[in-house]
């Protein structure tokens, strides 16, 4: 058993280990996992959470980089938690990418942690926020939540942030290819990476002119700015800086950075107990009772739903048939 | 009140609107939706579905429309199922993408439906099956989902179709960036789209590099093929069809199709239930519980495990403590 009072003393000491076996303790969903999210979570809430998603190859590694850089120029404590999906095939390829954030660690100012998309029992949505909570309760002054993929979890992930940054580039991940992923609504702050290429600013109209930033708005409303980056050279960093810190103080004067934490509290709330029943439903697969009614349900002898029903009643009790449809 | 048996055949002649109506009814969850499904239930397993996924900008609607092309020149009734963000920034633009879907909209052996990712109670893992379901009893001999976005939802979505086609074009979305989305290992078949463009055969070859292909294989295993293609010209559809149709028999010959249909309607039915439960916890937010929750969590007052016991013990009655990390 891990003494788990002396780990989160360690972690907010900032020492890496004590980070890291917490996150390992949380991910893996231990059976200290309950002592530890009560122990963290008087101390969590110091924590600035940027999201940063976008399309693949617009420099997402590369921008989260170069933030964490200028962070640590501010002497702030910086937590990095990148979401990646885990495949056989992407390992040695991914590695490569993150030679970058080789830069940083061994700056113990600098937490970064990698997570993979998949194999979780309840998935992305499940285990980042517990991450967070971690670097949270750890004393990291900005905790940056880089997202590889962009689909619907990866969306939902980076929109729980405190402030959501998406990314775009030149060429590649053009207006409607970040609409088609469904990222444009999303972003507090839109970043042109690769500004030094041809149509850098072509995106950027076009962007301005999706996100109708032309368009009056109430006063008050939050405009989301456009900033041009060439990351890999650091150029543009500080104003994406000064974007996120505007942000961020129009949010605390609007009681938004309030509201936003309880909704993502309620999601996080909500996951939690969907994967505690989906856990349960889980455990009858070793009754077989779900391998026999999906056989069914294959052979077109049994409909899904007349089959969950069945799974349904096994986790509450008969009693409680589902009302689904009724 | 719908006549659901008199839909149903209706369906099964191949009247669009019937399908529409049952494929409403199925995702909006109506009260009707068990007695849709009950219906359906044995004249489901004649389709042959077909998952097309791949980075934004690789040319999946038009890939997907030259495949309905091919499949209508050889006779056979075709469901589309476009999975797409939706978007209040994307429906415009999207429109656009769609144009070459338009050449199949008045031929009553092609079905095409798009699907929102969000805003789904239990999201694209739940309706994207339902709505296979209806196209498959309406008698589709070929389902080709397209999923537009490349995350963990999608993935899982296109990972669940007879036969997943992966789609990479040079340039963008090569294989660093595929191996990122992580979508790299789900292929039975991959396709190089857009083989006119510079850097086709390097993206073809780096591709065979990164699944081995020139490894040693078990005899039997099935090896996936990489097809080049210029969809918008219908270069390559051919090979494309007949690759699928190898990897069909690949399936039958070695009783894969059966376990494949298996483990999808597994997760079919857990996913159904999961979503049941889910529910009912979303009904406890009538009674402000998981608000007054969420709002002690994000305050650092309560951990968020605590709070899920109790949104569980409402759902499941009290007695039914989650055993999460006992």
């Amino acid at each position: 058993m891990v003494d788990v009072p002396e780990l989160v003393a360690q972690a907010r000491e900032g020492r890496p280990r004590a980070v890291a076996r917490l996150i390992s303790l949380v991910e893996g969903a231990s059976p200290q996992l309950r002592e530890v999210m009560a122990a963290l979570a008087p101390l969590t809430g110091g924590a600035y959470v940027v999201g940063l998603t976008g399309s693949p190859g617009v420099g997402k590694s590369t921008s989260t980089s170069a933030l964490v850089s200028a962070y640590r120029r501010a002497g702030r404590r910086v937590g990095v938690l990148a979401v990646d999906p885990s495949s056989p095939f992407s390992g040695g390829a991914l590695l490569g990418d993150r030679v970058r954030m080789a830069d940083h660690a061994s700056d113990p100012g600098v937490y970064i942690r990698s997570m993979a998309t998949r194999g979780h029992l309840g998935g992305l949505a499940w285990a980042a926020p517990q991450a967070i909570r971690v670097l949270d309760a750890a004393g990291c002054d900005v905790i940056l939540v880089e997202t590889v993929g962009v689909g619907q979890s990866e969306v939902e992930i980076a929109s729980q942030a405190d402030t959501s940054v998406v990314l775009l580039a030149p060429g590649m991940g053009d207006g409607i290819q970040a609409a088609k992923a469904g990222i444009l609504e999303i972003g507090d702050v839109y970043v042109v990476n690769k500004a030094d290429r041809d149509g850098a600013d072509a995106t950027a109209r076009e962007l301005g002119h999706m996100l109708g930033l032309g368009e009056a708005r109430a006063p008050g409303d939050w405009r989301p700015p456009i900033v041009k980056t060439v990351a890999a050279r650091g150029e543009g960093t500080d104003e994406v800086v000064e974007a996120l810190e505007k942000h961020r103080a129009w949010m605390d004067e609007h009681g938004e950075l309030t509201a936003r934490r309880a909704r993502r509290a309620a999601r996080e709330v909500e996951t939690i107990a969907v994967t505690a029943l989906r856990e349960r439903i889980a455990d009858l697969r070793g009754d077989v009772r779900l391998e026999a009614l999906a056989a069914r349900v294959a052979a077109g002898a049994l409909d899904p739903y007349a089959a969950a029903d069945d799974l349904v009643a096994g986790v509450t009790g008969p009693e409680q048939a589902p009302r689904h449809g009724a």
